[in-house]
C-alpha cells in the first residue's frame, strides 16, 4: 500500500482533484477557494481544517489560535478578491478541555471575522481531538475572481508585504527570544481582504495566490497552475526585519525563513509591467520580486547564481 | 475549571451562540444551517465535522463513511428547504492511512453530492487524526427557509419516514446480525432534499428539523426554539421493521432504538392540521406522530402513560 505520509499532501490533493474531475466540473477546483455563480453574483467559498496539535505553536493563546483558524480561510477568499459575507466554524474539542478556552477560541474567531467585516453565522461543536474547520464565504460584487492559472510570460510578480515574519515569530516563541513584532505576525495574521478587493477591482492582475503555505510553495503552485516558470530576485524580496536576527541567533538560513515557512498571509500576484503606474494608484503596498518565464521551474537568483526552488518544507 | 465533557455538547453550543450573539446577528444562528441573503437569493450553508473515531462504526467502509459525512450536511440544508449547489470537504488524514482508502472516502462524498444533484467544488486535505469537515451550500430559489422556531400550539408533528433503522443497523453490524436493510439505512443515509424542497415550496410548514441527532433531541431542540411543548403518540411512530428484531434479540428497549440513536435523516416538521389535504397532494411520504402544546416539555404517550422525554443519549 501507499500511505498518505508516503504520497505526501500535495500529491494526495492532486489525486483527489483528478478523482473528482468531471466534464462539467468548474475549472476553479484548482484554486484556494471555490466559485459558485448565484444569480448575478459570484460566491467564493473556502474551507480549511487547523488542528491544535499541528497548527498551534507552544505559547499561542486559544484566542490567537481562533483568530488564526479564521484568518486562513479569509485569506483564501481574499486572494480571489472576494468581500467576506459570513463565517462558519466546526469545532472538534477534547472532552477535558476547559470551556473557558473554548470560549477564547470562539472569541478569536469572532474578532477575526469582525476585522474582515463580517460575522460568525453558524457552525457546530463536537467532541474530538481538537481542531477548527472554518468556512469563509465571500462575494465578488461584479469583480472578476483572481485565479492561480492566469500568469503570462513576462508578467512581473509582486507581494503585498514583508516575508518571514511568522517564521521569525515561531522561533522567537519557541526559544523565548522576545521578538514581539514577529510573534504578532505569527499569532495575528492579517488576511489581505482590502488588498484583494482593490487588486481584483483594478482588472490588472493576471493571477493571485496567498502565501499561507509559504513563498516557495505558493510560487510552485501558481507556476504549475499557469503552466509557466519564474525567476525570483533574492535582493528584491522584502524581508521582515526579525528574520535576520533569528537567522543569526539560531543559525537558520535566511532563505529558509523567508521562503519556506508559511503561516503568512500576504498576497502574491502577477501583472503586466506596463500596468505598474495603474497599480501604484491603488494605494496598496506592494513589492515586485520577480518575473514569469516560459519554463516550468521556479528559480531563485542570488548573487548571480541560479537555484531551482522546490515546494517548501511546510 | 469546567471541562467540555462536564458542560456537555448542547450547553457548550449554547454558550458559544450567546458569545457570538450581537445586535445585528442573523436570528438563524439557532438553526442547523446559516442563511445569507445574496441579491434576490437566499444562501443556505451548513458545516459539520465527523471523525473516524466517533462516527465510523466498525465495519463501515471508507466509501460509506464518505457518503455519510456529506449526507450530514446535505440533510441540514434539506431541512430548511434548500436546493444544493455545491459541497466542500476538508479532510484530516492520519499519515499511515492507505491512499486507496482516502480515494474511497472522496468517492463516497462525491456519490452523495451527485445524489443530491450537485458536485464537490473544493476542499482541503491535511494530516490529522482522521475526520471530514463538510460544507454544503444550497439556495432557496424564492422559497421561504423552514426554521426550527415556528411551531404553533395545535400544529401537528410529522416525520417523512420510519425511525430506528440506523440504530438497528448499528447493532446489526456490531453483532453481525446480518440485517441488511437496517445496515443500509445506517451506512447510506438519504438526505431528504426533494422532500425539503417540496415542503418549503408548499408554504404550509411552520417548522422543520432533521433527525440526525435522533428523535428525542430533535423534538427537544425544535420545542425549545419554538418555546412550545409537544405530545408524541408512541403508537403513531413509524418504526423501522428491524428495530423490533434487534430489540428482542439484544434486549434493547424499543423506545431507545426508535427515539435516541440518531444517524437518521428523515425530516420532522409541523403544520396546521387543516392543511393535511394540501400536504397529501405533495406526493411525499409522511406520518403524523403528535401535536404541539403550550407547555415546555416533550412528552411521550404510551399505553395511556405519559413520560417526559429528555435529550437523546447521542
Amino acid at each position: 500500500m501507499t500511505s498518505f505520509g508516503d504520497l505526501g499532501e500535495r500529491q494526495t490533493v492532486k489525486m483527489i482533484r483528478e478523482l473528482l474531475q468531471k466534464e462539467d466540473s468548474p475549472d476553479s477546483m484548482d484554486d484556494d477557494a471555490a466559485l459558485i455563480p448565484i444569480g448575478n453574483e459570484i460566491l467564493v467559498i473556502s474551507t480549511d481544517n487547523v488542528t491544535f496539535e499541528r497548527h498551534r505553536p507552544e505559547g499561542m493563546s486559544p484566542e490567537r489560535f481562533g483568530w488564526m483558524s479564521a484568518a486562513v480561510n479569509f485569506s483564501d477568499i481574499a486572494s480571489m478578491g472576494a468581500r467576506p459575507v459570513g463565517f462558519l466554524s466546526a469545532l472538534s474539542v477534547p472532552e477535558d478541555m476547559d470551556v473557558t478556552e473554548i470560549a477564547e477560541i470562539v472569541s478569536g474567531i469572532d474578532q477575526c471575522a469582525e476585522f474582515c467585516g463580517t460575522h460568525v453565522i453558524g457552525g457546530d461543536t463536537k467532541p474530538g481531538h481538537g481542531s477548527v474547520s472554518g468556512t469563509a464565504i465571500g462575494v465578488m460584487e461584479g469583480r472578476t475572481p483572481m485565479r492561480r492559472n492566469g500568469a503570462r510570460i513576462g508578467d512581473v510578480i509582486a507581494v503585498t508585504g514583508p516575508l518571514g515574519g511568522p517564521a521569525a515569530g515561531y522561533h522567537s516563541m519557541k526559544e523565548s527570544l522576545g521578538l514581539e513584532d514577529a510573534e504578532f505576525c505569527l499569532t495575528t495574521p492579517i488576511p489581505r481582504v482590502n488588498e484583494g478587493i482593490a487588486l481584483s477591482a483594478s482588472g490588472i492582475v493576471s493571477s493571485c495566490i496567498d502565501l499561507s503555505d509559504g513563498l516557495s510553495t505558493a510560487l510552485n503552485t501558481l507556476c504549475e497552475s499557469s503552466k509557466k516558470g519564474c525567476i525570483i530576485e533574492w535582493d528584491l524580496l522584502p524581508k521582515h526585519e526579525d528574520t535576520v536576527t533569528v537567522g543569526e541567533m539560531l543559525d537558520i538560513p535566511l532563505e529558509s525563513l523567508v521562503m519556506d515557512f508559511g503561516g503568512e498571509y500576504e498576497l502574491l500576484f502577477t501583472f503586466d509591467r506596463n500596468d505598474t503606474d495603474a497599480l501604484n494608484e491603488l494605494d496598496i503596498q506592494f513589492h515586485i520580486i520577480g518575473i514569469i518565464t516560459d519554463g516550468n521551474d521556479v528559480v531563485l537568483r542570488r548573487d548571480e547564481k541560479y537555484r531551482k526552488v522546490t515546494d517548501g518544507t511546510y
